[in-house]
């Protein structure tokens, strides 16, 4: 199958969602084109590949287009199947698997944002659920290297992203996550060990000068 | 593989999340135990089997637990693979399937509660991006008896449960759904015809006489 033929990723630096999907093509070894979408002027071919969403990441191979970073990154891990599978092949370990991607999905995105995008009581509240977010996952993680076990698996690829974040939260929250999960930092940096998340992440201290263009462009204080 | 060996489904009857999984089960022809939780007082059971969300539905397979309705419904598609699939093998062709079940996650409920649950332009906005989300669907289902092709699928199992709250939204939001999406009701009354859904749903007036109660319990006018 010439599952490699043409692989194109529309993309945006600071999103933790596009660097699952990067995460995923890096694990696999895929080559492929990385495409810079700028959101105050989207690309006509981003409008045409997710025209519902109208939102990076969007993988394409071969023409078609695939939305959402977890159902890209499941794509990805079918279609290029012989290589560092990411999901275990036990029905119920992937229930659980998909259990976990599906909240960090639901939590960590949007607690993160709230660290940095809100104040007093609704920021507090939101340190403190991320915080427990966090134990939650760390316990799902017990003594295990990955979430995946011995390898990276979906679960890590789902939530690694925001370790790029991390510092971020840290800053604009004032507190730190180490101090409260400290296995899940000592699990952030044996994936960052890895090439295949080390390239795909960028620099936390470009993701908080990102942060506070934002700021400015919405008018936060 | 006793895989039919013990399947209780911890429930709530209005639920369109415990919906899903009584299709699935039923496409399936699996037996199980169904077992209604009281909301306002939750079963040791159940927050001992959903500690972390700590909701309904629950499927429990042999003493373990599986929570959140799309990741049970792939779980019952994965392990009782020999009847009615609900997924297709082509990995493209999941990932749309997967793409347009996270898109009534992402939609339909919350704009569907707000039909009912909010007031003045809030009711008027959901009402609009309602119908905007169904004509997705109603495209994306173009001339196809059922989302999944010929036969039902992920993504009519996904969906097809909110039709039981469809007359609680046109009541309470004053607007016709088979008006504007005339081709999506009767996709619905073609899985209304499956003996699977019409045993699985609960009678849309009677959905309407629980959404006054919660209307009355949350203070809502």
């Amino acid at each position: 199958m010439a599952n490699n033929a043409e692989v194109i990723l529309l993309d945006f630096w600071p999103s933790p969602f596009g660097m699952r999907i990067r995460i995923a093509l890096a694990e696999k070894g895929i080559k492929y084109e990385y495409r810079e979408e700028d959101l105050k002027n989207k690309s006509d071919l981003l409008l045409q590949m997710n025209p519902v969403h109208k939102k990076i990441p969007v993988l394409i191979h071969n023409g078609k287009p695939v939305a959402e970073s977890l159902v890209a990154v499941q794509y990805i891990n079918e279609v290029w199947k012989d290589k560092a599978p990411l999901l275990p092949s036990d029905p119920y370990q992937r229930a659980q698997a998909n259990f976990w991607a599906d909240f960090v999905d639901k939590k960590i995105f949007e607690l993160g944002r709230k660290t940095w995008a809100t104040k007093g009581e609704e920021q507090e509240a939101a340190k403190q659920g991320f915080i427990e977010s966090l134990k939650l996952l760390e316990g799902e993680l017990g003594e295990k290297p990955f979430f995946g076990g011995e390898n990276l698996g979906y679960v890590d690829v789902a939530l690694m992203p925001f370790y790029s974040w991390f510092y971020t939260y840290e800053v604009c929250g004032n507190f730190s996550i180490e101090a409260e999960c400290p296995k899940l930092i000592e699990w952030a940096k044996r994936c960052l060990a890895k090439e295949s998340v080390f390239n795909s992440l960028p620099d936390h201290k470009k993701v908080y000068g990102f942060m506070l263009e934002l700021k400015k462009r919405f008018g936060i204080e």
